[in-house]
Formats: structure tokens, sequence, C-alpha cells
């Protein structure tokens, strides 16, 4: 569904064919990916954000794991992962000479391990649902686990292998990406903005101190903000809602685990993360709470709890952060990536657990799409224009 | 045992008989107190520390419990914290008086609970141990107990209500007696210092910039430091070593308790301690693991763990802090108050948990041993040569 694109704007005093003028709203990992894309197109391009790069990305566990996280009924969002994370090396390798910032890109794969007969069942079923997709995943005997990963408990009996998902240090890679935008000749603005919509068309922002911007295109990529910029028409708004998650950050695991790990515990997900620093990350919960963003006793309590259970040498690891952030989804819990049902504006948002992931297909559509040219086939399920506008209302 | 008290130093070009000269080394509660209640008595009062009130009473929970944490074979120390415990509030009404800050002192006594038949059992002989130091106590019923505090565990099964107990806020206190410290005249020297001894005897200090401080009587206040401070002959060093503390703080508690809560989980004893703002203090681990200072996975887990098994709601609340200090103590786990083996050197140190609880009557006897007055009887006990001295080595 390309069928809306960006219309030109040779009347406009910013206007320019040759380099068009873009204003990205949001500063985490989708609007500085969109952002530094954007600038080496050849876009004049200026960013905003209060808040650069301390959203949900700033919390993210910089996992690239559409393997481990396929679920049955979310082909779509397989299929757009897939590419994503097929890209991801190249993106990385890409990001890393622009910005002299190694990303922390970590192609160890991801452990699914189990502690009773009903999570061993739950491998299996995932196994199942891989191979019918053709992806590759072995699973593992008790001992074949705990050799891969001796720091697991002694009471891991299941384990599958997942070779396919990788993970990135999340921070550097939002360091890099400004870096690397500001080089592309990128604007970062730390300020908040309304959008400027003229004549049903999005003109430009304007701050909060009255400075305007015209752009060819306003590119709205700010997570949970996204709902909340001022200045849409109220049928514009994207439909995006906070899923609050909770994060935990240990130091001194460097040679604890080698890879990804994932369990249930107690019928809950969890994952430690671990990276070269010795850096662990364990996530996450999911919590539908509105914006309440507090850390809570219960929700660390949770984390650390879990992380005990499924490696008991985490106990003896440094606590060093616990993290509160709200991810933005949608009623699909797709993103909505494309043309809005306003001319000169994009969406680039709602990408739940699926930001850092997905940034490199998204920052490609959001290129193809300024230049009007045909997006990736895997990006056009998720059009903002999948979802019926309503009734449409003066803002 | 007051045999070796201060010699007058007439020959000093800092010494004046009519008004001492006093080098404090250490600026957490005790430090802060004895200099507070030095300048008030007269001194002139120098007090180094280069991290003023950051250290354990900075952690503390500010507990003032000499009843609840009374135990078998202790008696010297129950006295002695009787003793502070009953010029408490004189203390917190002076020092809000001085210093125009409120310290939180809160009269609210504190509430023990037990969960299962052996810790009702160990509620019976604790109550059996009070009632043979005359101290009261009050046995409750399962019922009872969660009447008065009814954010209980239901499966709270015993109680015994400690009404002498009380808690003051050990922050605002720092903050308190650095105010009124420095009203009352007292110099605050963000530095770290060496003590200068010659011929035997302590004569002042000097900061690692080199300047000197001359000084009639030199205090060591230095908590877990003290047995690290440059310039003191090997004999004189304080015996004191680390006992490592982790503690958490939660917000958004206001009205969930209303005293202090101390129950045993698992084996290990837990309290929560409310404060008028809403924030409850949980504590606390004693490890004895020398000096490492980190904030570990474990010991929040734990801490977490016992306080929503012992209060449920408490999963609902803000995790605020998770920080680790060290207590210094003793071989006999009892304090070290009085005069050393090096003349013109006091140590007021080796509190171990009861630094705030124990801060008035450690400033009471440093004010009556540099006045050359004898200390009061409770103190006695905690002289710091009741140790025999290592054979004198030179430093």
């Amino acid at each position: 569904m390309i069928s809306s694109p960006i219309a030109s704007r040779s009347t406009s005093a910013a206007g320019n064919v040759d380099r068009p003028t873009v204003a990205v709203v949001g500063g985490g990992v989708i609007g500085l990916s969109a952002a530094w894309q954007l600038a080496e197109s050849g876009c004049q391009v200026d960013l905003f954000d209060d808040q650069l790069g301390r959203g949900a990305s700033h919390a993210a566990a910089g996992m690239l794991a559409p393997v481990s996280e396929a679920a049955y009924g979310e082909d779509d969002l397989l299929t757009v992962g897939l590419e994503s994370a097929r890209v991801w090396p190249d993106f990385a390798a890409r990001l890393g000479h622009a910005s002299g910032i190694d990303v922390g890109y970590r192609p160890a794969g991801s452990l699914l391990v189990g502690h009773d007969p009903q999570d061993a069942a739950a491998l299996r079923r995932h196994a199942a649902l891989l191979a019918g997709h053709g992806l590759a995943a072995e699973p593992l005997t008790s001992r074949a686990t705990r050799a891969l990963e001796p720091a697991l408990s002694p009471r891991t009996t299941s384990g599958l292998l997942v070779p396919g998902d990788h993970s990135v240090e999340n921070r550097s890679l939002l360091r890099a990406l400004a870096v690397a935008a500001e080089r592309a000749g990128a604007h970062l603005h730390p300020q908040r903005v309304a959008v400027e919509v003229q004549d049903g068309r999005a003109v430009g922002v304007r701050t909060t101190v009255g400075t305007r911007h015209v752009a060819d295109t306003v590119v709205v990529a700010a997570g949970i903000a996204s709902g909340e910029i001022p200045g849409l028409p109220r049928h514009a708004v994207p439909l995006v809602r906070p899923v609050k998650g909770q994060i935990i950050r240990l130091a001194g695991g460097a040679g604890l685990l080698t890879r990804t790990v994932r369990a249930l515990v107690a019928g809950e997900p969890v994952y430690l993360v671990p990276r070269e620093s010795g850096e662990i990350v364990v996530g996450a919960t999911c919590e539908d709470v509105g914006l309440d963003g507090r850390v809570t006793a219960g929700a660390t309590h949770a984390l650390l709890r879990a992380a005990i259970i499924v490696v008991p040498e985490v106990a003896e690891l440094e606590l060093v952060e616990s993290i509160a952030r709200f991810r933005p989804t949608t009623p699909d819990n797709m993103p909505l990536i494309g043309t809005s049902c306003i001319d000169g504006l994009l969406l680039a948002t709602g990408h739940y657990r699926g930001g850092i992931l997905l940034a490199p297909v998204t920052a490609r559509a959001v290129v193809d799409l300024v230049h009007r040219r045909p997006v990736d086939p895997s990006v056009e399920a998720l059009s903002p224009q999948r979802f019926p506008s309503p009734a449409e209302v003066t803002s």
C-alpha cells in the first residue's frame, strides 16, 4: 500500500525537489535511524526531541529476536522482523563506520530454556512453529543445554537453540545514531514541537518557543508521545497506547553467559541478555497501567527472582539500574510505518517491543517514501492506513 | 574507665584552656553530633570528611531500637542504648531548634511479627528477655497484630508490640547536624586528613593538600575509615572492621504502616521503617565480605522478597534506591567511645548498627572527655582501652 506517496512541494519556500526537507519528531532509535538515513540520502533533516535517546529505546535490551519471539498469527510481524534482522549486520557495520562507535552487534544466538515438562512442551511447540516457517532451531537435552551455558540452574531440563537471534547494545546504538545523523548533516534539536498542518497538509513543525521549521515531510517517530503531539487533527493522531516495561541492568557478569537466555518463570517470560562489557540486561515486564512511570518494588523483585532462578549466580552480580519506560503499541500490536491520512505526514511509530530490531527497515521505508520510491513489501502490511480513520473532526 | 583524661595543652600555639581546640575526623552522624555539641560547649571545632554525611549514616534506617534489638549477653549495649533512647527526644528537639530542620523523630514504637510457630516462640523468648530488664512489650494475637497494622500479610500469626522503640529520618538528621554544627561555629572541611602524632601525643591533623590544623584534641569518628587514617601509630589504630549492609528505600507508602515492623523471613531479620513522607526503608543485610561495596542483585532480591512477604502491598510501591554501605564494628561488636592509648586522641567509632541511636550519648561523652569531666556510667564499658594494645610498633 503506497497509494498515497508524498506530494511534491515545489511551491514551498523550503521545498526543493533535489533536496527534500524533512522534520523528524522523536529522537529514539526510530527517529534517529530515519534522520541518519534521510540525511545520507540527500535530505535536509531537522530532528526534534527534548528527551533525545531517553525513551523506550534507552531502556531496551537490544535483542534482535524475531525468531525467538515468533508467535502464531503474527506472520506479518515475523516477515518484517526477519527482513530487518537480515539487514542488521550491514546496518551495524555502516553505522559503526559512519559514527566511529561500536554498537555491540553480537551474533551469538539465543537459548530458550525450560525447567519443567510444561516448559519443554512449550519449547516443542515453538520449534514446530519455527519449522513451519523454515527457521532454524535446535532442540537440546538438559545436558546439552547446560553444556552450552554452564551458568544455567541445575534445574534446567530442556533447551531450544535459536541461532538466528542476535543483539546490540542499545545505548551505544543511540549514541552512534546521533553522531552518524549529525555527521551526515542532520540537525538534532533538543526541543518539543507541534506539527503544523495547513489546508489538510503537514507543512512543518513549530517549537514550544515559537520557532517554525518548514518541511516537505514531517515524520512522526515519537513512540508513546506520538499520540500526544499538538497540532495534528484528531483523526490523524496515531493510535498508540503505552505498555509499560520495567527492566534491570546487572554488572560484573563477564563470561557468565555467552548468548541471550530466555525462559518462562511462573508463567512469565524473562530474558537475560549478556554484553561484552559484563553487563547483563534482565527484562521485562509488560504492564497495561497507563502512564504510571514508577519503578516498582514488585517488578524489580519479579525480574530479580526470575533471573536468579534461571541463572543462580546472578545473585552475586551488581544491580546497577532498574528502569521503567513505555513501549508504544497499536490496536493490532504492529507498528505504524508509512503515509498517513494527512499529506506530507509520515508515521514511523508503534513499534512496541520491536523498535531496535525494526529500525533498519523502518528507516529504509521512510527514506523510500520521502523519495517517492516503493517500500519493501515486508513493510506494506504495516501501513497506518490499515486502520479506518474515525470521522474527520476539526482539531 | 576515665583514667586517662585529656592532658591540657597550655604550651601549644593553638591551645586555649578556656576554649579547647578540637579536630574531628569523620562527618557521619557521630562526628557531626560531636562537632555540634563540642562547638556548643565552647570548643573551637574543625571537622574533616571528604564524603560528609555520605557513609553508613546516609544508608541507615534511623531506627532508635534498643528494645527490639536487645539480645542475650549484650547488657552493656542495651544499657547505653536505653540511655541514648531516653535522651533522644531532647536531642531531637534541641537539634530541630538549632538547625531549623525537622529530623522526623517518630515515637510510634515497633511491632515485631511472626508467620509460623517458630517465629511465635522467638517472640515469646524476646518478651521474656525484655521482662527480665523491666522493659515494656505486649504480646499480641494474630487478630490484634493485624488490627494494629492492617497492611500486614494475612499469614501474620503472632506479634509483639514494643512501645519504647522510635525512629528518626537519618538524612534530615545529617543535614540538621551539619547546619547546627556550623551555626554553633564549627568548621566543616570537605577534606581527608592524616592525624599528626608528636612524642606520643596527637597534636592535630594534616590535610591531603598539606594544610595543618593544630588541635588540643583529635576525635576519630570516621566509621569504617577509622581503621585507615594515616598518621596513627599501628598500636593506636582503632580495631574496626566492615560489616556490609544493603538497604532499600520505597516511596508512595504514606499510611501503609504506622510504626516500624520487624520480622524474620526464612531465618533472616527484616524491618520496614515508615516515614511521614510515605517513604518506607527496608533493611538490611549484614555481610562479612570485606570492602565489596556493590549493590548486589541477590541482596536487593532478598530484601524485596522479605518485605513483600511481610506487607504484600509493598509490591506496588516505587523502588527509589538500593544502597550499600559498611558499618564499623569491633571485636566485641560494641562501640569504641573514649580515650585511646595516645594522649590527645579520642575515639568515637565502631557503632556498628547503632550509630544513629547512640549519637546523643556518644557526643555527650566526647564533650565530657574534652572538658575533662567524668563520662556517663553507661559509656564507661565502651572505653577503647578495654582491648589490650598490641605491642607498640613504630608506625
